[in-house]
C-alpha cells in the first residue's frame, strides 16, 4: 500500500465521520455541502434495491433538492425533540467498480466518473427520544460513489439502502 | 509508526469490513475463504470464554468444517427472514501476544505463528425482523489470531465471545 | 497528507480502542492512566452541554479524583452482574480548536495546550444484563482534548455529552 492509497483511505474516513456529525449534530444546512451539484441521493430498502427498483422513501438528483429538502423539514418542525447518532464502520472502497446501478439513478457525468470511488459503509443510527428511551431507528449499508472535487471529496451518490422493509413515517432528517 | 506498520493496520480494517459484508451480504458461500485451512472459529460466552471452557455455541477446528456448517445452514433454511448488520470498531494489534488460550484451542502450526498477529475487536450486530423489528442480536469482541498468506490476511483463529451467556437458540449464522 | 498526520490519526484510533477495551474488560483499575494528571473528565446531557451548564452526572478534574472514583466503585460493587460494550466511531481531530467550553472547565495548562488535539467521536454503549437481555445504555459524543506525554497521547479533557436527558441511575461505570 503507497501513501497516496494511505491517505485516500484515511481522508474518506473523515469524509464519514464528518457526515455522521453534521447530521447528529442537527447543522443539517450544511448537509448538502457533501454531496455534488447533480448528485443522486436515496433512502430505500434492502427489499427494493435489491430488485433493481428506483424507489426511495426519500429521493433527491440535484444538491438543489437536498437544499429543498432541509428548508422544508425546517418549516415543518418548530421544535425538533429528538436526536440522532450514527455509527458508521467497514467503510470499504470496492476493488473494481461496483455494477452499474438501475438505470436512471447514475446522475453524474461521464468526467466524474474517471476518478470515481465506489464506497459502502455499515452504519446503525440510534433516537434518543425526549423522555430519554434510546431505540434503534435503522440500520443498514451505504452504496456510495465518491468523487474528489476542489473542494475535497463528495457523494455524487449516496444510496441509504435500509435493512427494514418499513420505516418510521416520521422520517424525516437525511441518514 | 513506519509506513509497512500503518499499512498493516490498514490492510487490517480492510480484512473487517470485508468479513462484516460478507455476512451482512449473505454471502456465506464466501465465508470460509477468510480462515486458514486449519483454523479455530468459535462463537462463545464471556463466562465461559473466562473460564476457559473450550465450550462453543458454535466450533470448528477447520475450514471445511465452516464450508459444511455453511451448507447445513442453506440445507435447513429455504429462506431467510432476517437481515444482520454488523458494527466493528476498536480494532486493536496486541503489542504482545495473547495469553495462550485454554488447551486445544491452538490450530495453528509453528510455522504460522511466526507473522501471527493477535487482534481485538469489539461487535454489535443487529437482526432486523421481517417485520421491521430492529433487535440486538448479540455484543461482544473477537479474540482473534490473523496470519498473512499468498492469498492476503486470514483468520488462524477467531474467538466471538459474546457478551450475554444466553443466546437466542434460533442462532444460525456465523457471527 | 503526511506521514507524520498518517501515524497521528492511527495513534488516536488506537488510543480509543484502548480506551474502549479497558472499560469493556473491566480493567477499571487502568482507566485514570488514559488521563493527565490535572485533567477534566465529565458525563454530562447534550442540554446542559449546550446550555454551557458546567453540571455533570459524574465530574471530575484531576487523575486522582478518577482513581477516588473507581476505588469506591469498587467498595460498593461486590459483584458486577452487567457487561458493557463500547462501539466508538466518526473520530474526527478538529481543524482548528473547539470554541473553549464553558468557564471552569479548561483544566490544563497553557504549556499541555500548544500540542494539544480537540477530537470529537461517537459512541453507543450496549449492556447486557444478567439474563442476557441486551439495552442500548449510553449513547453520544465524546468532546475531548488529547496532549502527548512521554507516556503517549492522554486525555486533558474528556467530556462523554449524552444524546439523553435522563440516565439510568445506577449508572456508575465511566463512559
Amino acid at each position: 500500500m503507497q501513501l497516496a492509497e494511505i491517505a485516500r483511505r484515511l481522508e474518506l474516513d473523515t469524509l464519514y465521520a464528518d457526515y455522521a456529525a453534521c447530521l447528529d449534530t442537527d447543522a443539517l444546512e450544511r448537509w448538502p455541502e457533501f454531496f455534488t451539484a447533480d448528485c443522486h441521493y436515496r433512502v430505500t430498502s434492502a427489499e427494493n434495491y435489491e430488485a433493481g427498483l428506483p424507489l426511495g422513501l426519500i429521493y433527491a438528483t440535484s444538491k438543489d433538492m437536498l437544499k429543498d429538502r432541509i428548508s422544508a423539514l425546517r418549516d415543518a418542525n418548530i421544535y425538533e425533540p429528538q436526536r440522532y447518532r450514527h455509527l458508521i464502520s467497514g467503510i470499504r472502497i470496492a476493488p473494481h467498480p461496483n455494477p452499474p446501478p438501475p438505470a436512471g439513478e447514475g446522475g453524474v457525468g461521464a468526467g466524474e466518473q474517471a476518478g470515481a470511488l465506489e464506497v459502502t459503509a455499515n452504519f446503525l443510527v440510534v433516537r434518543t427520544l425526549q423522555d430519554g428511551a434510546m431505540i434503534l431507528f435503522a440500520a443498514g449499508r451505504y452504496v456510495d460513489r465518491i468523487v474528489h472535487s476542489e473542494d475535497g471529496w463528495k457523494f455524487a451518490r449516496k444510496i441509504a439502502v435500509l435493512d427494514s422493509r418499513q420505516i418510521d413515517t416520521l422520517l424525516a432528517i437525511p441518514i
